[in-house]
């Protein structure tokens, strides 16, 4: 069934860079500008399918190094063209590193290449990427409210440029929350502007006797009625965790990544009554069998970025089924390209467990026809259109592109940001 | 993307009866004819999908009672379909029973429908059912020579109706095995006729003292240079298992189910050097857990129509996969419909492991056009077509559905056919 119009034509790599507030964690501050990769894969018949995945500037040589061997494939064999990637790329699978965000080349190019063939065989079939994955469950897909502390600004450059007319969630995105006063200022604007039904504080930068009393704060002022949860991104000790993961009891949806690796997690599991997730200890299809071993967590945040795409989002969805697991969907800084793929993972399980991890709101751009995508009601809605449902600006891109050019960031490094504020920072594995 | 022609306007559920040589296995002997259940599901727009799943009375009224609340769903919703079928039936995933055949009706049906549907897709998109599971990585899928202990005759009738004539294949497909030197024949004229690179024995039907030795003859008939399988479905037990296991070591691909279980599974497997496999002690997604807790097996022998379809067996060779467990597919008495399907599970898989079983040279007839599928070399050709890649022979398969009135088999009942031989005859779980 090969058809010529299917085959690869050519692979356009292009490096964006991102205005990204000042958001603090374990490993310290949002540089002002997040990295991002568009891909734009064009067949011969002319179809674009594109992807967005987290931007380095070693992930961006490497697609670049490979991409010869990678046109004229099939875009319906994906399968051949993973394979051609791994074959062409040194295994880096193992190669987790120990920050909150994934490092891995490969699972990041699969994806890239993945969504990118999903969106024209969507485009060629008519079809939506969700119809792909199985079918279109809903076409309403909820995310949670998503907290930082942080400094004051909006992103941009350092020097936080403001809007003094700003209001409502645009005034509370520029704010400093650094406060018990500020959190709950951020988590009541970004649920009053996006209807969220449920809450994330992403902590792991100040010590858990502020982290821990401020999460319950926010509980309480929501009346203990909004699903909470809280992240220390594994920089507590196993002692740390298990002291204060007791004070969450019947209070929190999750906690996610109390502490580093499966064993400290799966001890700290035995020691306290409260579901644990993960997008730090099992991030990777080798991670899986020491996970159900020693059971060190309830559920597992997907990232199609981090897991190699879609379709291997929906095989990890399966195992959490089959093995008891929660399933819910990790984010870091993005666009709406990743948003969309998102949405078609949520539209296409057969249970949805948990609201959707998403940084949207904190990015003002997009390189997407139409500007940002709406979340309402916490939710969005599938795109409509045939793939994932969404086109490229190219002068959006093109001004992104400019960025990046300009800003110099060639790699994501929250601790330099954080050392241009305090030289003393270091990044520690367990700070608490 | 909902378009009115994808939505299903008719299902038709043909029983078939098929004829069937003496076989022997642990409960007994295959009855003169084999059942299967033939759907064809058709849509508005006219495009006919088709699957093929073992017959049974049950299966048969369960998917006529739930058919009515089919019609009108969409074929590119696979998923929405399979909870239909789901929430229309008693849950009986865990009733797998204790035959080495399954008699689970909600699996049979979600591959049924799946099967169809996406046959339906493939044939709307111009692409193979193989595309549709991520693509299509070989196009020759090896299958393994399948060995019986038998009575004489090719089946049909009892009494045996032979072929005088018979040379070959044909000649030692009527021909009684029981001597060593009966088995040993037919694995030369099997291996002959179809060129299979390795072989399956059937045992469980004579106790291990000569079904052990037998296996190890043919073994030494091929030099020891073909890959054996052996095959006593449970028969035996802990000990029987353990002792005899061991004569096996160095020389087999792997010991198929020889005794009863996970747990004795594994404790067999603790004690001797040979690769286990498995279509007995797991054989659902529910089983999984237990598996990899217990490690009761190197290699699951998958069944697009015990697993609930052929995504579905994707996903379980994911999971192999990802636990380090061996995959291939188990058979029962089939047609070409099954065998292709098995074909584009063949051709998808990322990496194949282990030759696939198949009955299919037991059986003489076929419902599709241009009768039976070729195996040369020990291969199925991936058929070219779009879908499956067959149609029905509407003439073959009334002809096939008459014999199964005339027959009056209402589901197997290996037990009861062998007692026509020796009334003393039982089914138990543990002879030897």
């Amino acid at each position: 069934m090969k058809n010529p119009s299917h085959f690869i034509k050519d692979i356009i790599v292009t490096p964006i860079a991102i205005t990204d507030p000042p958001l603090l964690n374990c490993v310290g501050v949002h540089a002002p500008y997040a990295l991002r990769i568009i891909l734009q894969v064009e067949t011969e018949g002319g179809v674009v399918g594109v992807s967005e995945i987290p931007g380095n500037k070693e992930t961006e040589e490497a697609i670049l190094k490979i991409k010869d061997s990678l046109i004229g494939l099939d875009v319906f064999q994906p399968n051949k063209i993973l394979q051609k990637v791994a074959e062409k790329l040194p295994k880096t699978e193992d190669n987790r590193g120990g920050t909150p965000w994934d490092q891995r080349i490969v699972v990041h190019i699969f994806s890239a290449m993945e969504v990118a063939c999903l969106d024209i065989l969507g485009k060629e079939l008519n079809c939506r990427v969700a119809d792909l994955l199985g079918g279109t469950m809903r076409e309403q897909i909820p995310f949670a409210a998503y907290l930082f502390y942080k400094f004051k600004g909006a992103g941009g450059v350092w020097g936080y440029d403001l809007d003094p007319q700003a209001e409502g969630w645009a005034a509370a995105r520029q704010a400093e929350a650094i406060s018990t006063e500020g959190i709950i200022a951020q988590a009541e604007a970004m649920c009053q502007e996006f209807g969220y039904k449920s809450i994330k504080l992403k902590g792991g930068f100040f010590p858990p006797d502020k982290e821990v009393p401020d999460t319950l704060a926010i509980y309480k002022a929501f009346d203990g009625q909004m699903p909470m949860r809280y992240d220390p991104n594994a920089i507590w000790s196993l002692e740390t965790g298990i002291k204060w993961a007791k004070e969450f009891k019947g209070k929190l949806e999750y906690l996610e990544d109390p502490v580093r690796g499966q064993e400290n997690m799966s001890k700290l599991r035995r020691e306290v009554d409260i579901p644990l997730a993960t997008n730090m200890c099992t991030t990777s299809f080798s991670d899986l069998p020491g996970s159900m071993k020693v059971h060190s967590e309830d559920i597992i945040l997907s990232d199609h970025h981090f897991w190699g795409g879609l379709r291997s989002t929906m095989e990890l969805y399966k195992i959490c089924k089959t093995f008891g697991r929660g399933f819910s969907m990790h984010s870091n800084s993005h666009l709406g390209i990743s948003l969309a793929a998102m949405a078609h993972i949520g539209a296409a399980l057969p249970i949805f467990d948990h609201e959707f991890d998403t940084h949207y709101p904190w990015q003002s751009e997009d390189v997407i026809v139409g500007g940002k995508i709406k979340i309402e009601e916490g939710c969005v809605t599938l795109p409509s259109g045939p793939g994932l449902g969404v086109e490229i600006d190219p002068d959006a891109l093109e001004k992104l592109h400019q960025n990046y050019l300009a800003c110099g960031l060639t790699k994501r490094d929250d601790e330099a940001e954080m050392q241009k504020l305090d030289p003393n920072w270091k990044v520690v594995n367990t700070r608490y």
